[in-house]
């Protein structure tokens, strides 16, 4: 692969600031490029399951401490009594964001120093009871919409990304090149990074101030094709380069595209190899959690 | 309608230990009636949609103390701060089972003094960590489906069922052949008995001791039509005048089958109303805890 | 007892506004009347010891949902393996604020239209990972002082407070000279209203919008005595009568006075009955939690 | 210092099962050593009170992960408003036991192969909704006695205890002469080793499977003196060197004493070291919580 030169600080504000979706669906649109995914969007996904074989994207519910996962989640049993029967009943609790636990950002998530999603300000719409503004709760339906898989280690024939190499936008067209696939308004884009390889001989993924994963570079790859969600087992690569708050994460606030981070791909790099398909159905169904940032979810491809 | 005789003592027990489903799909079965939802039958719901109109099936995570959630689900605010930018996170905690929120019981949850689904012995199962028997992560791959609604007030042409007539298998036969909808294996029959007209006029629904909902004598209903996840909003009429541990909730120790509690239909017997049928594509997708007895979720149809 | 003309809204404005102690201390003081127990008066607290017994002022830790308890602690439990041996661990969680949980409110709790303890604003000082100013820690030694407990049921001879007849400045006078006893500077006044008597034959106290307490006329007693510290069981009445913010809760921010609310004093009530004095030893422990608003404590008296 | 053979396995094995105190104050006792505790004890560690100095034996509540606190505290913040005051409440939240919050162990905590405190089964005794035997609330009233610091650092004249030389029993001995100061029965015991000098020159205490501490030999020294509390901030060493499932710890099960671990002692050791005095009064107060295994504390001396 030829080397490309990276795009500057000024390119990458850029991107950001000058290619943002502010307005395009309105000045108090909190769907944002969940807009994109019509009812007509929704129905084509569906039409895209052949055989039925589901592929769940979710790592488990990460109770155990890790490097990676410093806040675990809570899962405590109780049990009730019903006379000679009884049941068994548990109380989950979690502080989902992070690298831990497979889990939708909403649009009130992030932002820089030019506000949220739409140009709202965080000091005005965050507060103790919840995001009063892009919360999960705007996505109650469900996204439900084409996924495309792009399986950056087999295109790279190499195990898993590398802190060296991030994943750039320009691959990411060369990789869809390669599977015979195309970005359509609205789908789920889902990157594949090899996390689990990575993991396999190398410290815990996302447990230091350095990880792999994609550059600043993809964002007008996510831009152009009009993303509605991205889905990736890597998120961005830190440090980002660029000394910006936040660079892939910025679709959240710039374009108005939710993201499902800590994402498990392998399972699903495996199915779409052998189903010789790398676009399917997806389901993403966040909890109806009012003023939330997000939610935990199990996402789950249909081919 | 004419007046049936109500199922006796003996006949109850008789649904929940002569016809149980142990066994069916091998002792060692964790799946339970989840097996009838065949990769077949997942295109098969899919193949459904239509429009890709989707309605959600979940109720608001239940922040707030009521009648019906005297352990209200947490959820507390906390942001990070990011240079110029920032971000804002949050904690969800949730004992997600009771009458409040909308959330899936998974094999292990209840049992009689015959013991767990498969009889198993909840003694030996159900640990401080989590039940190792019958767990919500046996579904993790999710259940996908076809949807019936029966729409019982829009037959009895009443807005809410009541504690003095309860829904009975006999009836949900009635608004099948009504709604001229009919079961097939493998299907998620949802029963809407009007909870939030309910609400309108009495006392919050679950608040109390007694509360109107299915009789036990659906029971054979559910078994007949191999039906393999039951989704209310009204859950099992108390007391449920047999003095048993669980009378409809049985179906989940004795033929396997999921339960969704706490459903909203009231909007989805709405949009069923409008398309003009009650079948549909139906998700269901569980949050992968290990050892978990259910998980909250936001049932999504798709028409 | 003759009848006592009510303190007019002006009246008690100006008890919270022209007689606080805000400066007295200096303008960035944050220990607030605990500034009175000197290490001396500590010393003194401890001379009172003489036959060592002790009493807990604290209920128990609130984990059954109740009309007063919206939102019941939580209590899990887990175990831990150790070869043939083992453990048991256990989690708290507790807001511990509101009518259940006995415990201590520290300076930042509360605030009317004028402001914090000393003047500091909310929107300044109170922010997603605590309190910035008047934190629990500022007490962090501990408190322990001269603790005078007043009983009124006693000196009513009724057994407990009523709603009709709630609890005044005028009337703690005579029942400190009843009881032969003189506040003294730095003292924790223990105002006894007879709330276990109440539950046993009333609705729960603190379940509604009206409980019976102390009145805003119990104002000037606290400030005229320079309590540093308020213990009592039933708190302030509600409605406090004058459509304020905080009435008797108001010598947090106005004289820099600590709370120990939802005491258990029945105990205490018959120790000093039996004991013939109403003057002890108090201890009053916070956990030591940067930017927390209070704690759960455990009171101890000690005669 | 001559060296001094360790004992051997089953000397430590004695020390545990030959000279337990199960029974020396009834087969059905919950209270331990906290027996020898009585009012006459409180009273004369009340009287050792002279100037009134307090200080705090207690770490800040554990809110940050780290390498020995994998499962950080909880601290949510939320507000409420009051027309034109308002207030700030908080959500506490702690699995306390571990290596990184101030806390006390009851009675229950721990048990080897002959079981918990007084034989009792934890197969028996130790449910979901607590523990029925030695829960911390049989120690209620308080604990409040004579506390005495060993400062082994001093005595040694090295900032720190290390893993080559732990503390030994005979060296409490030897610590206690040199500082002139004699353990009476009912005192708690606090043994300094320099744990915050530790961790400004060593990878944080308690983080890894090998930590400096108290040696098995240290268990006659508290079997001998009768000693009811033992307050350590670096705990028993580990490994604990005779692969048991607890050492030092199993003063708990063996002769009912309570621990405060992780205590915070620099501040005491200096203070006792001004005040030239290792004897005073201590006061520990547990949350009184039904069932559970222990509480967080904050410990105070005063002197």
């Amino acid at each position: 692969m030829p080397e490309r030169p990276l795009p500057t600080r000024a390119e990458v504000d850029a991107y950001l600031k000058d290619r943002r979706n502010w307005g395009r669906w309105g000045a108090d649109d909190q769907i944002g490029a969940m807009n994109l995914v019509t009812p007509q969007k929704r129905a084509q996904a569906a039409a895209l399951v052949r055989n039925g074989r589901t592929v769940s994207l979710s790592r488990e519910f990460p109770k155990n401490p890790a490097p990676n996962n410093p806040t675990p989640a809570q899962h405590f049993m109780r049990t009730i009594d019903r006379g000679a029967g009884g049941g068994a009943i548990d109380f989950y609790g979690i502080s989902y964001h992070g690298q831990a636990s497979t889990h939708l950002d909403s649009l009130c998530h992030v932002w820089n120093q030019d506000g949220m999603w739409n140009g709202r300000a965080p000091s005005d719409e965050i507060g103790f009871d919840g995001a009063r503004w892009g919360a999960v709760t705007n996505w109650s339906t469900g996204i439900i919409t084409r996924g495309v898989l792009l399986d950056v280690p087999r295109f790279r024939n190499e195990p898993f990304v590398t802190q060296e190499r991030p994943i750039h936008g320009w691959e990411l067209e060369d990789v869809a090149r390669a599977q015979n696939v195309q970005l359509e308004p609205g789908d789920a884009l889902i990157v594949y990074g090899g996390r689990e390889a990575w993991d396999r001989s190398n410290p815990t993924w996302g447990a230091g101030p350095s990880r792999p994963g994609l550059h600043a570079s993809c964002l007008p790859f996510i831009r152009d094709n009009d993303v509605s969600l991205l889905v990736w087992d890597m998120m961005d690569m830190a440090p980002n380069g660029y000394d910006i708050a936040w660079s892939v994460h910025g679709v959240i606030f710039a374009y108005g595209v939710g993201l499902v981070d800590n994402a498990l791909l392998e399972p699903l790099a495996l199915a779409c190899a052998e189903e010789r398909r790398y676009a399917f159905m997806l389901m993403v169904l966040p909890l109806v959690v009012p003023g939330g940032t997000g939610s935990p979810v199990n996402p789950i491809a249909m081919f």
